[in-house]
């Protein structure tokens, strides 16, 4: 739906500007902005400073690439994690799901993205070379590729997972199968496929 | 899904932020942060901005109560506007529906609202003083009421009929019924039913 009345240019702007956010369509972007005017002016600023804050002091781990105000992020230089393993994951999102598992001690690489040739996103945008650098420190063992099992997540995995062996690393990959308390009625069938085709011995 | 990892304190900030928009829980928040922050910063400057022009720039129209950057806004200073109807919306997305369907000549008054005694919403809050002087201008002579076929939307019209007429003006309601272009078999049985009740001679 375009608008049809005259609406005022800081309106339209602030329309705009919220459509940029993912899966907000025009609609809903407009929702948004009669709601922030309207009911919550006072989270309206405080969203215009936390993103200048967050631009302004952010910046990419030198270790990890996550997102950190510090040089290394806390999790890199806690004395605490395995460094032999190093968990490579293609969001911070991603990452923050793992970690809620507290299952997992080793460290990690955030891609910030995966190999979609028809996005553009080779080896140079998810810095290959700076993870090949990071997974030949001589502490790391094994690194666990943990991208989406999309088509992209799995062409990334299977890339790196060819560069990073050509290096003398053990490389592993998540398992992909029927979601834990699941009814395999309910599952999708190529997922089921999958679990057959990767079962283990019980 | 709350956050595991030592999350930088600026990104933390945003994610709450972003979690003030309507309709957007942690996890989307989460996301939209991530992804301006790794794709798109001139987007989140451009939004930061968009938030604070928008603050400083808009007001309330003092003839309709709608969004505007001037005093009285441009729909209610146009000369071809019938000043002798006046249609009552809940919301500025709601005129800008009736606007599009290029139907409707007459002025606006934009609740910014709807009665709502559970949420402490009231013929204050809903401006009536100031409908009430726009209403009896001398000019208008029919108002219509375009809120809501909700349960407060009903109670906003049905309140707002009785006061408006005993003002001496005469009040309308827009119709309630199918929607045009749908079939019935597939429209909700309550929808039917007020249509079947609120039947016209054909
Ligand atoms: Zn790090
Ligand atoms: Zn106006």
């Amino acid at each position: 739906m375009q608008p049809h009345l005259p609406e005022p240019q800081a309106l339209v702007a602030l329309v705009d500007a919220l459509r940029a956010l993912p899966g907000v369509g025009v609609r809903t972007a407009r929702r948004m902005a009669y709601h922030l005017l309207q009911h919550d002016p006072d989270a309206a600023h405080n969203l215009s400073n936390a993103l200048e804050l967050a631009l302004n002091n952010l910046q990419h781990c030198e270790k990890c690439n996550g997102f950190t105000q510090e040089v290394i992020c806390p999790t890199c230089v806690s004395p605490n994690r395995d460094t032999s393993l190093l968990c490579v994951v293609e969001t911070a999102a991603d990452q923050n799901i793992i970690e809620s598992t507290h299952n997992y001690k080793g460290l990690y690489f955030v891609l910030m993205g995966r190999i979609a040739p028809l996005e553009g996103m080779g080896a140079n945008e998810i810095q290959l070379a700076r993870l090949l650098e990071r997974a030949c420190d001589g502490l790391v063992r094994e690194v666990i590729l943990a991208t989406n099992f999309t088509a992209e997540g799995d062409t990334t995995a299977h890339y790196l997972s060819e560069v990073l062996r050509a290096k003398g690393l053990s490389v592993t990959r998540i398992a992909r199968g029927v979601p834990a308390g699941s009814e395999i009625e309910y599952v999708d069938a190529g997922t089921v496929a999958w679990a057959l085709m990767e079962r283990k011995p019980a």
